[in-house]
């Protein structure tokens, strides 16, 4: 077998046996096939595709490329979820106390963010002292005693991904649906979790642009997971404009530490009551998504979930007294504020160009070497369909020491994010709904 | 300007500025665009093609890789030329000399084989001694005093072909006719000459596959020359069975010389007269191919194109003696003649397994570190349309020592390689005509 050949036969738009599969990434991961060829087979891949079987073969040889997590001493019911990216999105640092809080079990392998704003491992080192980079038996050890743990991926877990991907990202061969699916399904499924719950996001803060391009992709997860033995489910959400209402890392955890206790934005309370009612079904905790509410509300109302957060942040190193005193986060030592220009309502807060004014004041980041401003960002007062008067304030952006320059270019994103309307626009819902999809 | 970006640009179909493929070449020279980087556009490149103008801003970058020889202290005109390659393609050896003994300086540089046979490097090389890995100042001084050179590529010339090059041929990204006419024109305006004539074959010896694909290669050469002020003719001929009747290096060699002496074959001729009838017009040294015929035959009758070929051989380190006496190649020591099963015509006489059993014998290389045999090939001894009895000798194969195994192969293929018919198939041309493709 030659790498050639392979790349020659996916060229052709030609399917791959198991065994091609297997060569190209083995051959990668010991030399024998080089980055070069595995990077014009990437590009071939994403005119000519793969199948779901080639697919799930990718997925499998990514998964034995490196270690997998077992947790079956500790439970039966091991839950990850992973979403595949947007604006605002602080999902995880809510959810996973509150799983935890509630019984389930969590073991949250989570990354850093290249692009406009941080992942959710930047977002919780903006806790002093926080520490995300866990070992295995700590990792493992933190969800026997306490119930949850959030912990970067280590290099260890599907190390041909983490080439790939690396390989993908300046490439130009990122957004093909079958690579994208290998690689979110190789990680969790080589996380050792049992539980998977996926959010797909699509529209102006996503990679993905459309409600039929995330549904697609929701599919072919689902069907890798079932390939492979392993139970996932997928949840299809709105990106038009951020979630919830901070953007950049400290404001986010600040909006979550608000959110568990009981101050919450609906769009954010919409997604996080989705993701853990499913979670919570799957883990025979609730039988239906309204006993799942109910336990998420009371969770929420007595406590127990934050008090979980608590236990997290005290666990991995960080000081639990920020949940009551913001001032132990970095927050912007800047502000400013943007104002309505007329009356009428919000037609369009578009997550993009908030993203890319969070970016310039410092919140995220191009290449894994460049630094973070964890004080970075900015909150939304006003989002889409609300009413608003002149001179409103829509929104607040926070910065620390950057050039001048750059905060006009922050102003004028953020401007630009907003599209006013005399009529009040048709809501559009957060979570796309299809049965078919979830079955 | 990044080098993903100009991926993403090509992989959505979109044409390049000059700047931005300066950009890619120079980058790869210079280690800030990376090799998989490269190949991985290579592959968008084979799906989305380039434009004529896209085509020359890379053969440009390509030619300013390097250095650019300049004959132009020795004469006007400096004759090269180049095949796309083919099965006993033999054309150089008997051309250099016929034009350099006319009075047309020739500055030939020409390469090594990769695959089923040697390239004209190596087919020199089986004359003992012959040294063609000249100095650019010998190369210089040779044409100056003998009128022509026969020397190896160095690696100064068109360094980024060379290191594209390289890429292609593991990245199966070889087969997009701007790539290939980028590397091959870069080449030969880099090389100094101002008469290039182009011999671009069709067929199942070649890599081209059709006559159209041939036609539309050789006009976008011919283009590409033009927007580089260079001009450019080109020949299509059939590679449908192998060229002559000889096939390995040292007989390639010996039919060359015999060639020389005035004993050819038809098709041989024809192609050899094609292109040295528009060398000399291009050379203002006949005025038309009527004068030209009279005087490449003249030529050949005086010996004078025999003796300019003993005068290259012997400034070239070799012994020109060779040219009569044959025993000083090596020649396969081991012959198997291969006789015809019944009576009738060769309606086939398959070039590409001609080749394979050639290669078998040792007549090729796969890296370019392997060695070759100069002794191993094969003698055809009836071509295409020819009528045949049975037990009539088809062809000899010569090899020196080699396994078994691969000797019974070898027979297998040349068996293959001839169809028979009980009647007399049509002829097909060898050069295929079209006048508007060379004007």
């Amino acid at each position: 077998m030659r790498a050639v050949d392979i790349i020659q036969k996916k060229k052709e738009g030609k399917a791959h046996t198991k065994e091609e599969i297997d060569f190209l990434i083995k051959g990668l991961m010991d030399g024998t096939v080089e980055d070069y060829q595995m990077s014009s087979w990437l590009m071939a891949v994403c005119f000519q595709g793969l199948n779901e079987d080639e697919t799930a073969y990718m997925t499998e040889a990514f998964i034995n490329s490196g270690e997998i997590l077992d947790f079956s001493d500790i439970s039966d019911t091991v839950a990850d979820k992973h979403s595949t990216g947007g604006v605002g999105d602080k999902v995880t640092i809510i959810l996973i106390p509150l799983l935890a809080a509630l019984g389930v079990k969590c073991a949250k392998l989570s990354g850093r963010g290249l692009g406009y704003t941080g992942g959710t491992v930047d977002k919780l080192e903006s806790i002093p002292n926080f520490k995300c980079q866990l070992e295995d038996k700590d990792f493992k050890a933190q969800i026997k005693n306490i119930g949850a743990a959030i912990s970067a991926q280590t290099p260890n877990l599907t190390p041909a991904d983490g080439k790939i991907y690396a390989l993908r990202d300046v490439t130009a061969t990122v957004d093909n649906k079958s690579l994208i699916c290998a690689s979110v399904v190789s990680k969790k499924i080589a996380s050792g979790a049992n539980i998977i719950v996926l959010d797909v996001k699509y529209g102006s803060g996503a990679f993905i642009k459309t409600k039929e391009e995330a549904r697609e992709l929701a599919d072919l997860m689902i069907r890798t997971g079932a390939k492979l033995n392993r139970k996932i489910e997928a949840v299809i959400s709105s990106m038009e404009q951020p979630l919830g209402t901070h953007i950049g890392n400290s404001l986010e955890v600040i909006e979550s530490v608000e959110f568990l206790k009981g101050n919450y934005n609906k769009d954010l309370y919409e997604i996080v009551f989705e993701i853990a009612g499913h979670t919570l079904i799957l883990a025979k905790i609730a039988k239906d998504f309204n006993e799942a509410k109910a336990m998420i509300d009371e969770a929420i109302k007595s406590g127990s979930a934050l008090q979980k957060l608590k236990e997290i942040i005290k666990a991995q190193g960080g000081n639990p007294d920020c949940t009551d005193n913001y001032n132990l986060f970095n927050v912007g030592k800047n502000k400013f504020e943007l104002k309505a220009e007329k009356e009428g309502y919000i037609a369009k807060l578009d997550a993009l160009n908030i993203a890319k004014a969070c970016k310039l004041l410092g919140a995220g980041r191009d290449k894994k070497t460049d630094s973070i401003d964890f004080g970075a960002g900015c909150i939304l007062h006003k989002k889409t369909g609300e009413k608003i008067k002149k001179g409103d304030t829509l929104l607040t952006l926070y910065w620390n020491d950057i050039l001048p320059q750059k905060i006009e270019e922050a102003k004028g994103y953020a401007a630009l994010a907003f599209e006013y309307s005399p009529v009040q626009p048709e809501a559009e819902p957060i979570i796309y709904r299809e049965k078919e999809i979830l079955k």
